[in-house]
């Protein structure tokens, strides 16, 4: 089959979106379509307009023989402004508030599309990094960090509170929550992370942060550094939090579970 | 701005991905791009030939004046049988068997890419039939069913094991687990699954399915009903399986955990 132009350019949209941050020949779209390289070039400059222009994301030509083209996810400041507004409007229903300060998030944690969004909105501050995984703690924190390594391209490392047959063997530390000083253990799988990896800490939750240093600590275990740490929600109750360089979506404040009154504005993810 | 084909067909494949399941109104994409309905009859028609032709999905196209589109994922056959066949190799690595038969697949759970394939697959399957949310148990399923819901466009529910504050009240139900006739508990958050909702579970593993039937268990306390059961790995050593009717990617026989031998093959997925 010989590819028309706009044939070629749906198919070029849908795998550049599958695989971000993938060094992507001209000669692989060459070959695929049966075109010239001289056409897969004028192909890129179109889907680099729009894919700017929509926020999409950006592309990135790498000239000479060993070059081609990486897709990074990009968003766009206007364009996720509105989506970080409807959050907050969600996030901020009354009866979400629980006992401690903690919120009901299972709704949102588990809604695919604001998943994704606020995955690509990590993604985005991140891709000109070099980063090797994406770390959370189990449970709430996965789907978040899963959706942030798609469109970063890296693999997700799950650390657990509870050992699992199923993991083999495990390094374990101590940590000490910020909000109730309770000493506390978490674990990771000894084959889940490589030595000296770069990891980017995603969670649905921080309060004091005790459990993302729990996580830097775990960190240092495998010689392995982090790249940032990004947030869904960030209560803003605290006086000394123990982790200071976060981004963070949405913001809580003048949490008060007896009256069931909250205040929710944007977090710091526009400004940092 | 006046928008091109090629540049509409970017945007509209982009739009289109990332909205599967939804009815998509012609007259949405023609105020979106400046355009008349007609052309963009002809975009779709194009869309729709080239994402049939490469697995990406099928394009419905409802008449009438609530009409519109929908994006169904649908993958072909003969472009997912070697994704699988690889799955099967790198399953097949005998350093992955654990105590109890079970088998290390973290890092292929945390590989969101063949999670995405997976979920596409699992996604492609049920298509067709009302799905209002997808469940599974924490931990390792969560990314597979994560991956699944958004292909599929609906919320992910998550059952637990233990009681978590962040989660309000709970439903919770004993179950016996087919391989070790243990009683666990198992539970769900109230609030997290509407009544009468149609459930597609999806988990990692499956060995005698007393997960899969606690899960089932769970529904039934919902009044809710399961639409289907997708694994991606059975384990073949069972006797008296407690779940009959499920999809699988990947089937393993002859564990021999001793020997550090394990035989995989191809699931049901293809034959189902």
């Amino acid at each position: 089959m010989s590819w028309k132009r706009s044939e070629r350019l749906i198919d070029m949209t849908n795998y550049l979106l599958n695989h971000p941050r993938d060094l992507i020949s001209l000669t692989f779209f060459s070959e695929r379509y049966q075109a010239a390289k001289s056409s897969i070039s004028e192909d890129l400059t179109i889907l680099k307009e729009i894919f700017d222009l929509q926020g999409i994301g950006k592309l990135v030509t790498i000239p000479g023989a060993s070059g081609g083209v990486k897709y990074y996810v990009k968003v766009k400041q206007d364009l996720v402004k509105p989506f970080v507004a409807d959050l907050c409007q969600l996030i901020a229903e009354p009866d979400r508030l629980l006992p401690g300060g903690y919120l009901y998030l299972a709704d949102i944690v588990g809604n695919p599309m604001i998943m994704d969004q606020v995955g690509r909105m990590f993604a985005s501050k991140f891709c000109d990094e070099p980063i090797d995984a994406v770390m959370t703690v189990a449970t709430k924190g996965i789907p978040l960090a899963y959706a942030t390594a798609r469109f970063l391209n890296v693999p997700v490392v799950i650390v657990r509170k509870d050992a699992k047959i199923t993991e083999g063997s495990t390094v374990s530390i101590n940590y000490v929550t910020g909000s109730s000083k309770r000493i506390q253990t978490m674990l990771l799988a000894k084959k889940s992370l490589k030595e000296g990896s770069r990891v980017l800490i995603v969670d649905d939750f921080m309060k004091a942060g005790g459990t993302i240093r729990g996580m830097i600590s775990l960190l240092d275990e495998f010689q392995a550094s982090y790249a940032g740490i990004a947030v869904l929600v960030e209560s803003e109750e605290v006086e000394d939090r123990l982790v200071d360089q976060y981004i963070s979506i949405v913001k809580l404040s003048n949490v008060d579970v007896q009256e069931k009154r909250i205040s929710v504005h944007e977090g710091n993810y526009f400004t940092k």
